[in-house]
């Protein structure tokens, strides 16, 4: 019996006891009448078909995603991995296991990033923009470090929001001062790091801190918003001058670039229109190396949904 | 001399003094090297080119869009009407005019108007909705009354905003009983009386009430959000359930309809979606209103730049 | 053994007999090599899965869409319903039952909707457009009453046609009300009442009344054409004065608004664009009405494709 | 004194007596108070501005596109040709002309262009479709042989309707020949020959046969929705069998190819795709003509309207 | 034991050996654990399912695409044949079967086809255009003769290209002739004997000729600018005057006809113009037979993916 | 008599003499018909109107845009400045002039800017690479340091190429460090370097340097394509090993992003998609630039045509 073997490293033959998450619950019947529970198991590294024979309950739909100690032997079904669960039980208080090895996560040391998101702050020249951006840091201190960027398309991990926070800081550093003349390096910063806050709301995470969708007023509001809304009131209560207040409100409406990739006001001054292009240059970016990571050198990927075309890995980039 | 003969009555030979509005003020040099005065005069019933010859200060550019006391003479130039000024000052303290006679006006009755508007919101059946609208109302009583409901293209004359609100509010009242089944009537007569409420800071009026451009909030924010915004503020302030106030806000967000003519978000309930198709058919059928007075019946107008197409004025509609 | 079971009702372990509908008939061979048939048993409330084990024939996919008197039992397979036939034979004349209950409809009184369609056209100042719309009622009587109004989409249960005309003549009588001065009540309604009329000839229907497919003039043609050229040819037969025949042409022809909804001119006078509109904003609100039918307080639906995104269904409108 | 000097032929310093048209007739007054008459004159080869000085009346803006006799002087303003007006008249019953020498013509010879038409339609194996097109030519004689295609950007002088019909059906029978897998000969030729006729109503002809304008019906129904339902209603006059009838029509609606062009349904079989082509390859080739002529060798056009890019005339091409 | 059936003739019960190419091979498992694999079988004539019980290999995956001399049953399996495989082995050296047999080619004969295309370039009046383009034959002789003109869409078969390039030479031969005036017929006819040519090094094609894949040029540089390149090198070794080796380029960098069809530049002379409507005509005439082909007169074929659209064949096209 | 005073500093009332470029020149007529000369003067800061009375030539409109050495009074005229020549002489051999001061140029020191490009091409990890960039750099040495980067939109001025591609080497340099994982940053480099080189081809340039208008092939073929065709040339020449020569020309033929913006191919490998998008963000910033410079703070600027929207002067970014 091995123990906590990652799902990546699972071949035809083991017999494996650890913890997992259990990921499209289903109870369904057999052809002969016989009742068995259909499931996925994951950890970070990836995930694969799990069957429990003979099972008709307790755990059902409404226990996917949970973290459970399993038991059970690694088979071969059409050329797929298949786990065949002997025994399962959801974790409890007192076992021992680490998050992060079952969920996706960044692939970042987390403290240090946020050391640097912190040092990024405390750099701006301006102190109206430097003490809302710290304000806000704490208020959303947790969930900024550990949320995902996007449901899906791209940071779609833990920590996801703040690797993608972190790499547009640095880029907007580099380019307040490559494009110093037009751009106001504390205005680009602030607005660089309050542009996804509003995600926060937007999404309904699991226990886990894995997205399960979009929330209501995600839906009907957006992040756009609901974090241009905050910011806003936080600058009131501040007490901060009123143009550069709505610059900032300004850079968090315009950051989708245009209305039809949502945003609600189009950039109209050097900031808001670098920090669009900076945005979308991280998410691209992020796209390439989470696409290229599944390809062979001289590979096409298939088309991808987000924009809307096949990549190429080539053989320089090895 | 015939005193305040309306622009629209004027003809070539009367000697006239009255109260007119002086637009488009240049100071030119004529090709003999004298100095002249260039400008229009307006009232509600149009306006006409003016000449003052021989004049050099102190009126200029700057004084545009103010009232004046005229005296001159109508001529005729190259088949167009031209009054020539001969006497000029700035109206003062005391001098008895009446400025709906100068500036174009919705054809209302302003206080009917605004009692309609005050007996509906009384109609609610929801109180917070109702008590929330009505704080709304007294907080901008005097703009609501009085301004455009846009800088061009429909209802962009004093009163605009009320009347276009007014015939909303009757479409809406009327249309939450046709659709009973799937509308909160409460609710869409809310999002309806709130949903331009933001104009009042997207516009720079001049001292007539006159749109001159928009604001610099207006470009930067937009109206759909600093109305969302405030009607958020003061739904938190009274204490209103979270869902009621988050449907407020999509209304006012989405009452554009599609991103590309401007919506935050798009409109994803019953409500939110008719009372931006409310909003489309009260300015549709304005601008055909404004356009079909300038035709005679079998004519056709030239292309309209705000909805891409001529109207045409047949003759059942005299 | 029950009669006629509502298949909404159904539960597994009932002995049914009754009058439903078949539809999707496929003759099958099993794994082991024998005949079954396959296909789905519907009536008004809903539709559910249904075999017939050792089934050779007659019956087959031709006879799809029809009447059958089945016998049988409800069974569970993998967590949906299966209906297991055990006799089954098409309705012969001389069998009761009612088509109603057994072909989605229209949620209205047909006979009060139809009155209300008279009144309405009755009450039309110009008798030119009235003599030609009742003509044109009685000439349809029978379709007019009975088809959807779409394949699809929003009202594609029988009477939908009627519902969705009457919805709109209530709309359009009082909107001709409320913008008085561009509206020619009587134009507005006619185009109303006729705008849909060619869909008779768009879609080919089953023996119950049921759409199963567009036709080929209405692949090749449209109803738009059709409808306006039907209108043209009875108003020539009538002697209508030529702008005014032309101006119903015009309303049929341009009552989808844009070239691509399929529109075949853009509407130009104020009736056609008001009537494009009411038919956009009554086809929306009966899209609402059936996507909320199906969800709960607080949920979402998935993307809906006729309108590209998803609806909510708040807490106040229950 | 020249006679009939042809208006590409003008050079500063002659004195001319001949017919032109004048078009753009405005009465107006110069600096000085004179009253003098503006105006283009025109001929089938160009036009150049005139003036007639102290003159008052009777000619005004109503004669603009008459025929006058013209008696003058050429001069030359600001390095452009102008012709001093020095006794005028219109143009009377008596007097001799050729209306060919002074509206712009299509560059064909008219009689064998019109027997080749009539050669074309008399091979149409198929029998009613050659009935109906041969009826619909006498009928349509006159204009059929004098009209332009259009108001402007191709074939817009006079005969174009010929040039370009004539053009089409040579295209369309021998891409019939090439493509005889797909296409029914008779169909294709039935459909180029009736796809335009619909533009006579379209289009408001000064009495020399010059588009003034669209016409009402033009606008509100359009010249497609007009042809196809001419072409069924003889088709139905005749015994047509309605499937033959239907596809004549659908050619007709379709022939603009794409819903955002025009087209009142999209080309749905290999005819009418084949149509829509042949109709857009020949208006391109004559906007080509009519741009190429005007350039010298390796010149580019400046960017054109109609098709959204300049071209550019070659040197192999002389 | 019957000899080399076509796919499209097997009915159930025959015992055939034969010559076939097997597609998409997978080593499957049965639910009972016993190895079997699974495939299609396929000539020019069509395809159908294949299995062949309790076999482990050899052959797999890798190996789809070749010929293969196959021995089985044809069975019928839920509606469809099933050809049941009893032994089975790779072609090889001296095996005796004819490509063209298993393979799908462009209804022509070859040589009589490659025979018109030499009489049209040798027909050039254009010494230098007819010099490159009989090069550029005899480089590309066999893969021109032999390569399908795409992946799919149309004229994806062996021969594809030169039945797609006869075609169209044979129409710009004729138009040259209409369209004389503003066309240079050796120009057109060079730049439509070239404009594909690029195609070859675009697709990765099977030891058979059927397309694979687009190849990784084909997709970073696309064959219009391959094309272009290789046109433009082998003019320069010739010694091509400047603007005809440019023009020749422009040509197959616009034959796309604009941006979003992939055109590298938009065509700007009469010739470019040309060229990309007759590619355009070429294609869709041939999906229109493809698709007519397999539809029965009155019926429409569902939505075609390349052409956004349904196609209809009637009564007239048999 | 001032001696070369900047057209920024002039004022009315001054003599001057001084060398200045001539734009615009046309001979015109007065409305007495004595003959003058119209046109306008300009230097590096600024143009004016500017007449000479009483001039019949010998300079005329084929002169525009040389240097002359000019002497007259600067006058004002209508409220603006208009400079009345008194003597003119196109600049001769021993003239002394300074052309940086006639002609707007970078604001860069441009033999810095091309030592930074050589350090940053010398740094290259990839010899292939560096090779050729060098070799294109020497090739094209004087155009790249004097060329614009556009006929107008941005860097529309002397060595604007050359501060374009500086700006973006520096951008891409830390990009391909902050995005390693993907990013080779020898390819991103080169394809950086070469981009744009193929403008020089594309823009026919006046003897002083300024564009005046796209060349020819500029229109026919594009930079995009020639610019790839001769990197793939070099290439070739210097036996670089396939695949490169083909990211190289992929990055060149789709740095315009999209093809709706004349990207010949869509990027899709993550060093021509991050290429496009610094591309697109030097040139935003500089428009952005270009515009503040005219702009007050809390001004906007009208309607932008190249970005389809006004821009804004904050107050930060004094």
């Amino acid at each position: 019996m091995e123990q906590n073997i990652r799902v990546a490293d699972m071949t035809p033959g083991q017999h494996i006891q650890g913890f997992y998450i259990l990921k499209d619950i289903r109870n369904k019947t057999s052809s002969k009448g016989s009742p068995f529970l259909s499931a996925k198991i994951m950890d970070a590294t990836g995930e694969t078909e799990a069957k429990m024979w003979d099972y008709s309950g307790p755990l059902n739909a409404e226990d996917s995603g949970r973290v459970m100690l399993v038991r059970g032997e690694v088979t071969e079904f059409n050329g797929a991995l298949q786990f065949i669960i002997q025994r399962i039980r959801p974790a409890e208080a007192g076992d021992r296991y680490d998050v992060r090895e079952l969920v996706p996560s960044a692939p970042i040391d987390q403290e240090a990033a946020l050391s640097e998101v912190r040092e990024i702050l405390a750099s701006m020249e301006d102190g109206e923009y430097r003490t809302l951006c710290q304000a806000m840091l704490e208020r959303h201190l947790d969930s900024f470090c550990t949320i995902p960027a996007a449901k899906s398309v791209h940071h779609a991990f833990r920590s996801g929001l703040l690797m993608h926070t972190l790499n547009m800081l640095r880029a907007a550093d580099f380019l307040a001062g490559l494009y110093g003349e037009v751009i106001d390096r504390s205005l680009l910063l602030a607005g660089t790091f309050l542009h996804d806050l509003g995600k926060e709301r937007e999404m309904v995470r699991s226990e886990l801190g894995m997205v399960r969708d979009y929330s209501v007023p995600g839906m009907l509001l957006g992040h756009l918003y609901m974090g241009a809304k905050e910011a806003a009131e936080l600058a009131q209560e501040q007490g901060m001058a009123e143009e550069k207040a709505m610059l900032l409100q300004h850079l968090i409406l315009s950051h989708h670039g245009q209305p039809e990739f949502g945003a609600a006001v189009e950039p109209q001054c050097a900031e808001s229109e670098l920090l669009s292009l900076i945005d979308l240059m991280d998410s691209r970016m992020e796209i390439y190396a989470e696409q290229i990571a599944d390809l062979k050198p001289g590979e096409f990927s298939g088309k991808i949904f987000s924009i809307g075309k096949a990549v190429y890995r080539h053989h320089n980039s090895e």
